[in-house]
């Protein structure tokens, strides 16, 4: 089974995909592309036409999108395992994950993940909107499950894969959360999974210059 | 059960969400909103802090968001015939469907649904792009399911419930499509379901004025 993703530095989606495994102790190979360079293209074509990281091929099978993806290892290696176990809580832990997976545009786009670096930016209204929604979410869940596993559900799930990256941009731009919410972005950051994307990010000295406008070195 | 949706004419959204439901014969009540209005605002956040339609509420649960509305009614209502039975294909249904439901922001941008009216533009280079990967998307299933069912993948599914909406945008705004392509917004245009929808779009007078510039009526 191999996984392909972008730059780990930068790559938010690669990092969603590379947890859906690497968060639920999964054996896989990995394949990092540098982003908007043509063997990117090239590569990812040969899987999928949506032209997007990551990818996660596995034998004949090819997935893209790493919510599909977290469906996939879902269905395939955990028993169903990868969300809560209790009905409620994983309709809950599915409408948080798809919220994460269609929205919060102006916090993707006014806030590009660049584990790397620092930058302090004067977010939009919208972009503080995305923030104080994520912290809602943040704070209300680990009010209910923050003595019991830490992640957001409880033990890890895919709605961990979906919100842990947003841990790492809201450091990259010093945004300060409730004391709830808080408690979550520290189970995040003491994860053995997600220390090791970082140390790999900071090894991986690839350069996306549109991501780098105003940015400082941590 | 009660689905809350916004204004039939207008919201993709509440269309995916109701043809969860409708497109599985489910049963279920309806509730009906009209967008960006103050009650919208404060019904909706009654059940959900994500404030946007539909919100499909089963007793003491509330699933916000059409994929995890639809995921919640694969689980709990079609014992996993929402999708594709074989491995491969649930695979790849899903990821269609998760790059509907996270992408295609210039088609969605340029092209708001407006089932009574008709509207002439000249779409973006991004735009024309999205038009050309779903058209290859219809495409590529009609030639492997057209005679099967006439569904993306054969019988109905979520993926339909993903990409039938936009059937509704191209009429609109009047997008030719390859032959392949074409036969599958036939199907989606001859199925009860969105002749139900349809129908009540026409007689839904509400009007949400910025979806209404450079309009014609149909």
């Amino acid at each position: 089974m191999k996984l392909i993703i972008a730059n780990k530095n930068y790559s938010t989606w690669s990092l969603r995909g590379w947890l859906a495994l690497r968060g639920f102790n999964i054996d896989f190979d990995e394949v990092e592309l540098a982003l908007f360079t043509e063997s990117f293209y090239a590569e990812i074509a040969k899987h999928s036409g949506a032209a997007k990281v990551p990818v996660l091929v596995d034998g004949d099978i090819a997935v893209w999108d790493s919510l599909a993806i977290s469906e996939y290892v879902n269905d395939r290696y955990l028993d169903g395992k990868g969300w809560p176990q209790d009905v409620a809580q994983r309709a809950k832990a599915r409408a948080v994950s798809a919220e994460m997976h269609s929205g919060f545009n102006a916090l993707r786009n006014e806030m590009p993940m660049n584990i790397r670096g620092r930058r302090k930016i004067s977010p939009s209204a919208a972009c503080l909107n995305d923030i104080a929604r994520i912290d809602q979410i943040w704070a209300d869940q680990m009010k209910e499950f923050g003595n019991e596993g830490g992640w957001l559900f409880g033990e890890f799930s895919i709605a961990d894969v979906m919100y842990a990256p947003v841990v790492l941009r809201f450091i990259t731009y010093g945004v300060a959360l409730s004391a709830d919410a808080q408690k979550y972005a520290e189970q995040v950051m003491n994860s053995p999974a997600v220390q090791q994307w970082i140390s790999e990010s900071k090894s991986d000295t690839s350069i996306v210059s549109e991501d780098e406008a105003g940015v400082e070195k941590a």
